[in-house]
């Protein structure tokens, strides 16, 4: 189980000084965002870094390996919220509210590497197993849906399936606008996250 | 102006009975949402058609086209809401109810079309053009959520600019999950929707 925090990335040394496998993941990660994995050669990846496409192997294995450990950086991160105490003890409103801190709390953390995930087509077997463990994880959100629901502290007039959508499709889209380091720091965006899924918009 | 509606899409017919262009923009819209613009080859969508790859050139003249067409579609389709007498007259509140209610429906009637203009990376000058109109829109839209903040009908807790990328992450956020012909209607989604944007999920 990988535990929360950018300290945690992979990084088995196998490399020559100046590049390990995290840095070659780091722009293996920002190369497969912007042009897509299957058009993202490991000769542009060993261009980017400056290095020939043999000592690329030397970090790491196959194109294959680095979005599966990209892949396993992301689910780790979302599945530890998961795997808190305060997901798992107490009031079933509660427990959604840390676990939705919790994951955009990661997903900024984290924030290439959850990019990645949530963009998945599914076309590679390593996609499909992540996204295998991503539907793990949404079901489990759901399950929290569905008991603050059943407690009675979300609203009832909304299909519980439509709501963990909207919940879900509300912080993912965090990844598409949100830079690190801006004037928004990350507790007032998980504050504002909050507020609008709980509490809407209207002012009353 | 491109107005509303599946019946409007682009249909210069230049092809061979049983093909036109229509029906290669739908295959291509299609293949770029799965495999990635710079990924699908003409080959590929000949190849899907059934037809020769010389033949998909009766049709339309490069790959770029399909893409430029594809994209004007999506974009004509949420211009033409904004343009809107209901988007223009009465209260800030009631006109961004009567936009967001109008992006959902040009969302999911041309649901293929505003995932592939949503998942632009920027790549090419074409991609570049699209969304220069998509800020443009996300403009106005904020000039919107702007009056209704002044009217004092939406919370002022909430950074503007947030509160839009708010709106529209849970809006946009539609596409990677809404399948048209289920039991979830357009118009039951798109109450849902504006029922926990503007009142949020906690029963009160």
């Amino acid at each position: 189980m990988t535990t929360v925090g950018p300290a945690s990335a992979p990084s088995t040394r196998r490399g020559r000084p100046g590049y390990d496998q995290q840095s070659v993941l780091a722009v293996a990660v920002t190369a497969f965002n912007r042009y897509g994995y299957e058009a993202t050669s490991m000769g542009m990846l060993a261009e980017e870094l400056g290095i020939s496409k043999s000592a690329i192997y030397h970090h790491v294995p196959s194109k294959g390996d680095l979005l599966r450990l990209a892949l396993d950086h992301a689910l780790g991160g979302l599945e530890s919220v998961l795997e808190d105490d305060r997901a798992v003890t107490g009031a079933a409103d509660a427990r959604l509210e840390f676990v939705l801190r919790g994951t955009i709390a990661v997903l900024i953390e984290r924030l290439p590497f959850v990019t990645l995930l949530l963009r998945l087509r599914g076309n590679t077997e390593i996609e499909r197993e992540a996204l295998d463990r991503r539907r793990t994880f949404d079901r489990e959100v759901a399950a929290l849906v569905d008991a603050a629901r059943q407690e009675g502290s979300i609203r009832r007039d909304i299909d519980p399936r439509t709501t963990t959508r909207f919940i879900f499709g509300t912080i993912n889209s965090i990844v598409e606008w949100y830079r690190p380091g801006g004037p928004l720091t990350a507790q007032k965006l998980a504050d504002d996250v909050i507020l609008m899924v709980f509490e809407g918009l209207h002012c009353r």
